[in-house]
């Protein structure tokens, strides 16, 4: 990253806090070089990239300014209250029917769970596939494969290093995605009839794998922007036996709130009081808005009662299905999950994604999908201010590519889904996305587009038939 | 595969009937070339490729012979009988120590569940993958993953089409290799206490899976040869409320017994009756010995109660992670289960196996494949025969890469196993092949080995430990 790059970044970050509110004045070439000790061409480039962000405007000979964008006209959904009880989970049935009706690959995929396949450097991984595949020595497809390649999680180490969380290689277990990685974690951790926490809203996946095991959910209150209400979470943890919690403190699907340093902290503490296992599910962990990636729950257990769970499905190598699991006092129980449940993980996908990594550009790729990502979020929430009927509420997400929209209550959320399917367009409906199908006027949708014409294009359409 | 081919391996295939007994005279040339209608040049060839198999040899002026081959002068083992009841399965532990103490890539790996990875095509399949990502859409990578790739599974269909089976691309799902699919298969169709019945010996990772997914198992009688005894299936079906069989009618690991044609389908017809699913684990079907590939019970299914599981892990790329089950009128359900399993497949994996299929080089490698192993199956029969104690039994496999050993009574596989990890060999101890560990003088030995010296010096030592 260039030092024009960092500094604009910086700034960024200072505007997005609120430090330099709407309109207030940036320091001045000179004030920058004087405290910086940064040379005049410098600020001129992080300016003149922060303006071409839509961030700043120049004033001429006054000085660059933040700039008075007006928010989005809606609100916020609040914090939904969930039911205290638990309840054993029956959604898949729905979740078949609805995703069934969205799978035409005609369908603009505002209801899709994955961002663009555009926004990947496909050709990079393909070319770093080839050599490392033509040179593999024949034993290591067949040697000791369950935990993944050693390769890949030194990798995979290294990353939490430098974002200065301490994981071992041998603590890694490489999963088929982070789906399989849930569900071995799950597995490892409860029997038929447990009880587990999940969010409110939480992701249908969740809900779907918790039906399959015969575990029974509890639905812990979830604030849109700043994730799991710790008070709500004592109370259930007071109330219930509860044996795991399944979160998503960064990025929550279909939120995109990001639960603060201090609550992270706070959530690991209060459940090792418990003695109840975080299973972290930190799928979005890269895509945050912002310039330091923030630090995962994972960061603060100090018992190994964390089993951090991510994938690069999300944000390298979509259909090449590497997961993995950092998971703590648990990393041989998952292990042993792994070999029962598939064996080992795909050694040609773990191969590319490791040369890949090797080769230095997941950083710079990750740049520029943030960038992109950040910029459709404020574009979807202007249009969804001037398209989406009165009275909508929508999120301010904190990273990822998901909107979570609340439409007036009389709307029924499965009658958009069928409405706009007939459209042209898919939407996840928010009945989807909680074991009692409260979320019954919300939609989740992804502006993870490559083209983000097409996507106000999408949301100006859906407005349309929100409006009719 | 040449004129000359086709008749050799038919001549191959009447002597190791019987047709054709030791001694006896092959037809001459002017016989054949009016029998068959095949020029003297071709059935000139066709005799001098089975003698440079060790078939036959020439005595000069008189013509072809078949080679008097000394028959191993072991023992087979005997149908073992299990125990009448079914129990919980509690074998995890154990198979862990065991291949934990077996993982040392210096050993000689004749207790390895996998064949010499040398013996496939590797660079071939990395060179088929290569161009298919690169050339991939973007959405090929998030479409609908979960059933598989329609080009693959269109392959997989055609292979058992020109087998003669009816098996739609739709009734087909791709898996993270076999061991998903059977889990997949048994989730599909079982809950936690049901009985499920298996070979004796089984696989131990059916038992492992069996023990995760807190299944009983029922052991039921197993021919070294001949594979399940019907009589003894038929009245473990009377005693016990079963809900799935888990059998290997093919080259059955460890026995490489081979069910008759009209047996497997009395067996499919018996299960059919009772409405009890056989999971058909048919990973070593393309491993056969002799001309034709012999029809899968999933062949005399009428009912769609069958599924058929396989993989390419064993047959030609290891390490992919490319299984299927073809699942009949389970297919829907174990779609779901896949998707909440682990998703879908990984993508290059997938995309390489099709395009090596589309090149047609698969059913070369697998006529050279096939030699290769019962060469070497022959050449550890008589290493057996020469260096084992006196009493030693072994099986006469009838495909696939494994032999099952019956050692005298007194010698304890365990102890075996850790004296020859001590010399640089693994073993697989009996005591991990049924849920009882009845077999406790019994060693499973793998001879897909690539270096066939390297085995006969391997079996060689292995025999001077047994005779300590």
């Amino acid at each position: 990253m260039k030092l024009y790059e960092t500094y604009a970044d910086e700034m960024a970050d200072l505007i997005r806090q609120g430090v330099l509110p709407p309109g207030a004045r940036l320091p001045s070439v000179r004030q920058a070089k004087l405290q910086r000790k940064v040379s005049a061409s410098t600020v001129f480039e992080a300016y003149s990239l922060l303006e071409s962000r839509g961030l700043i405007h120049c004033r001429p000979r006054s000085g660059y300014y933040v700039n008075l964008r007006k928010g989005p006209q809606t609100l916020e959904p609040r914090t939904a209250a969930p039911a205290t009880e638990s309840r054993p989970v029956a959604i898949s049935d729905l979740v078949f029917e609805v995703l069934g009706s969205s799978r035409d690959v005609g369908l603009v995929p505002l209801g899709s769970a994955f961002p663009s396949p555009k926004l990947f450097p496909l050709d990079k991984l393909a070319k770093a596939l080839t050599p490392q595949m033509r040179g593999l020595a024949p034993a290591q497809l067949t040697g000791h494969l369950t935990a993944g390649d050693e390769q890949l999680r030194r990798q995979i180490a290294l990353r939490y290093g430098t974002s200065g969380l301490r994981v071992e290689p041998g603590e890694l277990v490489i999963t088929n995605g982070a789906m399989e990685a849930l569900n071995l974690a799950l597995q490892a951790i409860t029997q038929p009839g447990d009880i587990v926490v999940l969010e409110s809203p939480t992701f249908y996946a969740a809900l779907q794998v918790l039906e399959r095991l015969k575990l029974r959910a509890v639905e812990v209150a979830t604030h849109p922007r700043a994730g799991v209400d710790l008070d709500s979470l004592a109370e259930v943890l007071r109330q219930h036996p509860v044996k795991a919690c399944w979160l998503m403190p960064q990025f929550q699907n279909p939120l995109g709130s990001l639960m603060p340093a201090e609550a992270k902290q706070a959530l690991v503490r209060m459940l090792a009081e418990h003695q109840v296992p975080l299973i972290e599910d930190d799928v979005y962990g890269e895509l945050y808005f912002g310039h330091h990636r923030p630090l995962p729950a994972k960061a603060f257990d100090t018992e190994g009662l964390v089993l951090h769970c991510s994938s690069f499905s999300k944000s390298l190598a979509p259909g090449y299905r590497v997961g993995w699991v950092a998971a703590g006092r648990f990393a041989q129980a998952i292990q042993r999950m792994k070999l029962m449940a598939s064996l080992a993980t795909a050694v040609p996908s773990q191969m590319a994604i490791a040369a890949y990594l090797e080769t230095g550009g997941f950083d710079r790729h990750l740049r520029q999908m943030r960038l992109r990502l950040e910029d459709n979020a404020s574009a979807a929430l202007r249009c969804i201010a001037k398209f989406f009927p009165k009275g909508t509420k929508v999120t301010r997400p904190q990273g990822g590519y998901f909107l979570w929209v609340e439409l007036p209550a009389h709307i029924d959320a499965l009658d958009v889904h069928r409405r706009a399917v007939s459209a042209g367009i898919s939407v996840a409906p928010g009945h989807l996305f909680s074991a009692d199908q409260r979320f019954h006027h919300h939609l989740r949708l992804n502006y993870g587009f490559h083209d983000s014409a097409e996507l106000a294009k999408a949301l100006q359409r859906l407005g349309g038939l929100l409006c009719l």
